[in-house]
């Protein structure tokens, strides 16, 4: 494993949270009642703007409209998976990137058919989820409905793989995953105490940001998803290659949302507050979050 | 443009604020589930009392026992679409005005079209919605599925309009919706920088409270339509013609909504927090504001 | 009325609150989309692991990896009802504990049905309602579809029906309902100024923790039956009988509930906050709570 220079690639991060912020991209999210409102206001605080629309009636002609398309599978049901479908596939016509969350896979056998049709028939830009949903996609012969997942968080027994082998999992469901036109391949993010970020070949990056106290609230892997979709937004559409722009992109997300909870958890310690401040303080800070630069705890994994 | 003395119009509002504190009415809203629960929140911080119900087993039993209806078409669909309707239709029967917040119509055609069909099927006592939801409303030739909006927000070149071409478009919307079988028309408000309020005829209001914060967090449109369907449930029950004293309440609530907005957006840039913050402030402003005079920055606008 | 010494009972619940914080349980939930953000981290804040699953695809798959079931009846609709029956076979079937809230039964005939056929077909743990929610379902003649419940909230004047009275009406609910196949029967909660915990027979319990403030928030009743949930997940899981458990372990859930409440309210005036500053302070509170003893305001009525 080599390392690259730390410095030198948190100085890469720091333009794409300023792209975000100067293009103001409309997220279109099909995500879960539970944790909406927290998505929707991340998104505004980090600079871009939401739009939620479920109905068969609408779904792909919002996409149409969109800077990314965000499919969470939090509360899905057979309607709203049709709208999934319907809208994914109006942003594979038109290159908008998707972002897929697959909160729960593993859990029951319907979010497990349902991510792998989405990932079959659509190509996803990026997708991101715990250790446990991430191996139940990576391995449709574990996973499929044998309640791998502890209903959405991840088991303790996945968190014990190393960084290696769950880099190795990454990139082995990004491989199995369908290029866009352009040839650009999915990005996978397996968050946890150490993020990762991966494709099917290249450098694969490391963020050591974040908190334990990011477990203790509802919505923040959720979150996570929907601001890693803003940021697709502007790495769709910023010069270079897409599958490329992503994983610095992505990075950038993952770094902006980890600084941001190690500082709500601070805010949250000093009042004695709990998880419903410590939401509160998170999205504050990504209202307020204007640095990358100095606070950013990444690394790259060379093959 | 004359201009009325605006401390006089001013101390006009406080009596719909005391009716609302001391009437506590039900308010049945149909919205969506992104804001629901800060509207909620709100309609408790303001002394009314929510309820909420869309199943069509129930949505007109549910609006004959409240003082107001709320239809909100944020996250619409079929089957929701099918409930405002029955809920309407008992509303219609009972003389319970119904409040419209047309959410990103104009963005897709579904919500266009069933923002029409509720303003042509039913009386609909009072509409809001910002400056590209309404000229879509008022100019369907424009605004029918052409993405007029950027999704829910409003469009930087419709804000170019002045002052009184949008008093000119909300009398245009009032004038083509159908009247209740009291004669009364509808009123139309449209939110932003200045905020509006008119009916086909008679005077225009316009209300200079509020911040730009407001656009920084999701629900504060919902969460002021569901306001003001509070306060047209007091509107509807006091003496006098209801399409005036809707007018004269209406402007009540936008004035509270703005009052609340300063007062938030001061807190949290106290505080340094962002837009978590500045919903919690708001709420929590609503839940103690108890004058408008003095701080009510209002205006009649005379043709 | 005979009243064992409260400090005796009391320090029968701390027990219950490590139980709870030991097992860390998974309370599958089919609630409503108006608080189902703060039934989440409620849940999160007390211990449990909180997962929302309403298809019927899904249903009686999630509720089958749980340690407790909760039916949330707030915004039903038709697919919902079935899953909440799909749910409820699938914790019938495992002995799994089903918690329900029968949120504004005998506001419209449609909640007060479903909440009949659920209570018909199925073993239910544990009921929490206001007073006029246990009334319309001990009552059905009374509670069937007359608008008996004003929206959600309690009528003024079955507040009035003295301790004695609402203890008695619990145990007729608790006598109507079916036993589970171990023997055990109901416990119902009537939540209100003091708190009222029976079953058909035995010992009935009281808290008086809590204060006004719990009205001012939406969600305070589905936080609560939430959090009753995760108790009734440790409840059947422990040693000796089901009931009797539930019995104490439910006045362990009120009177946590009941603490938070008191020192949120006194954050809250504090601070000159309002009711979304409480429901913050609120859900702090339960995340930091460690003791009941000392604090919990309960005792005995022995019949």
């Amino acid at each position: 494993m080599v390392k690259e220079d730390p410095k030198s690639l948190a100085g890469k991060l720091q333009p794409w949270l300023e792209r975000l912020r100067a293009g103001r991209p409309l997220v279109h999210c099909i995500t879960n009642y539970v944790t909406v409102n927290d998505v929707a206001n991340l998104l505004l605080a980090c600079g871009a703007s939401p739009v939620m629309a479920d109905a068969e009636e609408e779904a792909a002609e919002m996409t149409a409209i969109a800077g990314a398309l965000l499919i969470n599978l939090g509360t899905l049901n057979s309607r709203t998976v049709r709208s999934m479908h319907l809208a994914a596939a109006s942003a594979d016509k038109r290159g908008i990137p998707i972002v897929l969350d697959p909160v729960g896979v593993g859990a029951t056998r319907f979010r497990t058919s349902t991510a792998q049709a989405l990932l079959r028939e659509h190509h996803i830009a990026l997708i991101r989820g715990n250790i446990s949903e991430i191996k139940a996609l990576a391995s449709p012969s574990i996973g499929l409905g044998t309640g791998a997942t502890k209903g959405v968080d991840a088991k303790e027994s996945d968190l014990a793989d190393g960084l290696q082998g769950r880099i190795q999992i990454a990139r082995e469901l990004a491989r199995s995953t369908s290029k866009n036109s352009n040839g650009s391949g999915t990005v996978v993010v397996i968050s946890g105490a150490q993020d990762v970020v991966a494709g099917a070949n290249g450098p694969a990056f490391v963020c050591n940001n974040g908190c334990a106290a990011m477990q203790t609230v509802t919505g923040s892997g959720c979150m996570l998803s929907a601001l890693l979709a803003a940021y697709a937004a502007v790495a769709y559409t910023a010069d270079g290659n897409k599958e490329d722009n992503l994983r610095y992109a992505g990075l950038a997300g993952l770094a902006a949302m980890g600084i941001c909870g190690e500082r709500a958890n601070a805010l949250t310690e000093q009042q004695e507050g709990g998880n419903a401040g410590f939401r509160n303080h998170l999205i504050d800070g990504m209202y307020r979050l204007e640095r990358l630069e100095g606070t950013a705890k990444v690394e790259v994994v060379l093959e």
